[in-house]
């Protein structure tokens, strides 16, 4: 199987610290340092309209979208593009065509303000599409806030998250184009599942190279996937050149997602008939979760209310952007003027410790250099229990978002995260899933911050997904088992100073 | 701790074969035979309206109903009463307020036709009501039929069945008497989860038997039980005196329904702040799944549908009346005419193979006399994987409204209702719980009929519950290791003969 793919042929050797220069209008990064806070933003109170908020039948009655924003179109200042891992100039269209179909490379790079979701996908969406907008009053009564906390609930889709957003339209876009087989890695399983069924929906065949380690520990869902009718591959496998190699320097080896991503790429370079997705990170996929904003943003002005902060998680960022850019927009025209905040795990902060630069999307340096918020491609984060937000880097679209100051980033320790989703499980009834707890516990101290002001402030919170798969989880947190990993800047520091440096001419 | 409930004291010894005399209009029950078919009435087709089905808003914007529906109101012929197991008098409701509040009791032996819903429970309701009422389009497409399918999806509520239907009333009027903590028993877990879910929101301490065998073979309900705060315990345990006893013959036992029901009815009735809720067979139950049922006519009107065949597995039977007996309302005023199929496992097959007769709810003969189709307290179904579905006797209003003739039953076994299960997961995206895939593997015969036949019948079907703890019975068929177990007529009539033999003056 010889691998065709140009993007990841013969990649900048990546321990390379040589100064890389590109055209265009970027900053020059002579030498890394640790992220501090960057700037923000606050637009002015447009003509904002507040009505005591009841949720009612209107809410019930707010369809689903059909289109997706594209927050690009919007931006004075366009995102700096990707580049390819070899020339470094930046990637063409036909660097990408082995991997994925072409109205997915044309989403990536377009500048539409709106494109218009297919009809085959909308039918798909209305499954469980409107999601739920909930308030939480239950956990309000218990934090005795005068803040209103809403939540955006994610987790009624098939697969229990918000990811069968994305793998729709992907399994979709494949089909049409008259892929037969798709190829992805996944970690603890939601994005593999999420895949998995939008494939079972379109008969097409799905392949996914799963980290051994939970493809051995987590069977729950390796067997949701194989119930659709996926392949489910322990990652590193005998089936590929990627897998081979590392199975011979260490035949035990547990595997990492920078592994998986390579064999399932590599499967995919090899095969015309089969083309790769990704779960996360890309501007495709952003776009495609903005579903999800674009349908709060109707359910909230069905019950008269307006968002004062919005409050995500982010691991890759498609969660977050998929609630907060249309809001953005929002923001961006005066409408609105929210605070955003995006929320990482402390054990993993590439927001708030990272820093802005091109790096790889993968651990081996075979993807496109990217320019977004990182901590270094080699950098292996401590096993939390949030396997979803475990990832270097961050959405490239979200870390210039970020820079431009209209949003905000922090960092919660995990023991936190979860005594909020207690808090919330057994107030709102829904146990969440180990990535959403991490915008509950920030939910939490707002809310817990508008008791000592008195504020009554509107707090929308993105609840990605369940955590039905994730109970061993609780039951550690329950046994007092849980510990909160601390942040070792010295190991973020050594894997920065492999970021290839890259300066404009 | 004292037993104070009288109706658990001196049961009627359960090999007894004496005749026992009750007044009323019963039919005399000499000796048992094998049930075969009852009659089947079906009403003319009263001012029936078909319109082409399209789900629309409309569909969305219909509301939670804030009544429940009691089929008894409506019944010529009332239900027998249930028996007091020392007396064999009709129970009293002084006897139950051992194990009951006050409000449920009334409800127990209530002819109201309507009852409201508490505000309270509707605000708990709106959480994850209305649920979805689905067109499987995809399914009715792979299966090439003319027929249209409907399913009514309860699986989106925070425990994942239509369980927390009746969890939440149930959780709700022991609260307003002051209760302060409730105990059930619970075999995989379904409804033990969704009690503990309802107790957390009314902050009432809930304990949980589980069935040891579950308890330590499925952590994963048992862990969403503790995330919402319900201590839980392997049954049987030595808090009880039935515990005790059982451990003291057999150390190691793996427990049964029979025996968790007898340690939690032990406990709240030696207990005044403590009572006992149970999830299914009892009148008050069946009356708060109709809000499935009245939800589902008034969805099903908005997209101007009118089934011809309502279809829903039965276990205890509360998710089929929770479907059907508002629909039999309509169907005994002469407005729609739909065929009412209850499905049940080969296994245990109590409609279909069962007798109509007094008998006792639990296996060791200490709850009241009820009577429904029974395949003999003491029948042990085979472990098949529908847990839920595992029960001996009927919920004696089915029983009733069955030999009435409003509605049929059939039987089926395991193996044709996962190949179904698998058919509807890869058609519609939901992964079914064990229990449902009943309801599927009929609805998948009725559409292959329709085919065959060219009628493009309205069939609704109910999908009470989702998979995601069940993965391991998906395994299991998709390993090809699952097989159908064999009905033992000799085994049922075994047990036939230790069923009291209740004859009237």
């Amino acid at each position: 199987m010889a691998i065709q793919a140009t993007i990841i042929a013969d990649p900048v050797p990546i321990s390379s610290s040589s100064r890389i220069s590109i055209r265009g209008g970027e900053q020059c990064f002579g030498s890394f340092v640790l992220k501090t806070r960057p700037r923000h933003l606050r637009l002015s109170n447009g003509g904002r309209v507040r009505a005591r908020a009841s949720l009612n039948a209107d809410l019930k009655a707010v369809g689903i979208p059909h289109q997706w924003y594209n927050l690009v179109a919007d931006l004075s200042v366009k995102p700096p593009p990707p580049l390819h891992p070899k020339t470094f100039e930046p990637v063409k269209p036909e660097d990408l065509s082995p991997l994925f179909p072409d109205e997915l490379i044309k989403q990536e790079a377009s500048t539409e303000k709106f494109i218009d979701i297919p009809e085959e996908v909308l039918d798909i969406y209305s499954l469980w599409r409107p999601t739920p907008l909930i308030r939480a009053k239950r956990l309000e009564k218990l934090l005795n806030t005068p803040a209103r906390i809403y939540y955006k609930y994610e987790g009624v889709s098939p697969a229990g998250s918000h990811k069968p957003n994305t793998a729709v339209p992907q399994a979709f876009y494949n089909a049409q184009q008259g892929i037969k087989n798709v190829v992805t890695e996944t970690g603890a399983g939601q994005w593999g599942c999420s895949l998995a069924f939008a494939c079972s929906l379109f008969g097409l065949d799905c392949e996914v190279w799963q980290v051994r380690a939970s493809y051995d520990q987590k069977p729950y869902r390796r067997l949701m996937m194989e119930t659709w009718g996926a392949k489910v591959h322990p990652s590193p496998s005998s089936i590929t050149e990627t897998g081979r190699k590392i199975l011979q320097m260490d035949p035990s080896s547990p595997g990492s997602l920078g592994i998986a991503i390579s064999e399932a790429v590599e499967v995919a370079a090899a095969n015309a008939d089969t083309k790769y997705c990704l779960g996360s990170v890309l501007n495709h996929v952003l776009l495609h979760q903005t579903v999800i904003g674009e349908e709060c943003i109707k359910q909230m002005e069905a019950i008269g209310e307006t968002p004062d902060v919005i409050i995500g998680c982010t691991g890759g960022g498609s969660n977050f952007a998929g609630l907060s850019f249309p809001f953005i927009r929002e923001k961006l025209n005066g409408k609105i003027n929210p605070v955003i905040k995006a929320v990482e795990p402390a054990a993993c902060p590439s927001l708030t410790k990272g820093v802005y630069a091109y790096d790889y999307g993968d651990t081996a340096g075979m993807t496109p250099l990217m320019k977004m918020h990182t901590l270094g491609h080699d950098f292996i984060p401590d096993p939390i229990h949030s396997g979803g937000l475990r990832y270097h880097g961050m959405a490239p679209l979200i870390s210039h978002v970020y820079e431009l100051g209209f949003m905000e980033a922090m960092a919660i320790p995990q023991i936190e995260c979860f005594q909020g989703a207690i808090q919330f499980a057994r107030s709102e009834g829904l146990i969440p899933a180990p990535e959403p707890t991490h915008a509950i516990a920030a939910t939490i101290r707002e809310a817990l911050h508008c008791k000592e002001t008195g504020e009554a402030k509107v707090i929308l919170m993105a609840m990605c997904g369940h955590g039905h798969f994730d109970l061993k989880s609780y039951e550690k947190f329950l046994q007092g088992e849980m510990v909160d990993l601390s942040f070792d800047e010295e190991r973020i520091r050594a894997s920065l100073a492999k970021v290839p440096q890259v300066t404009r001419i």
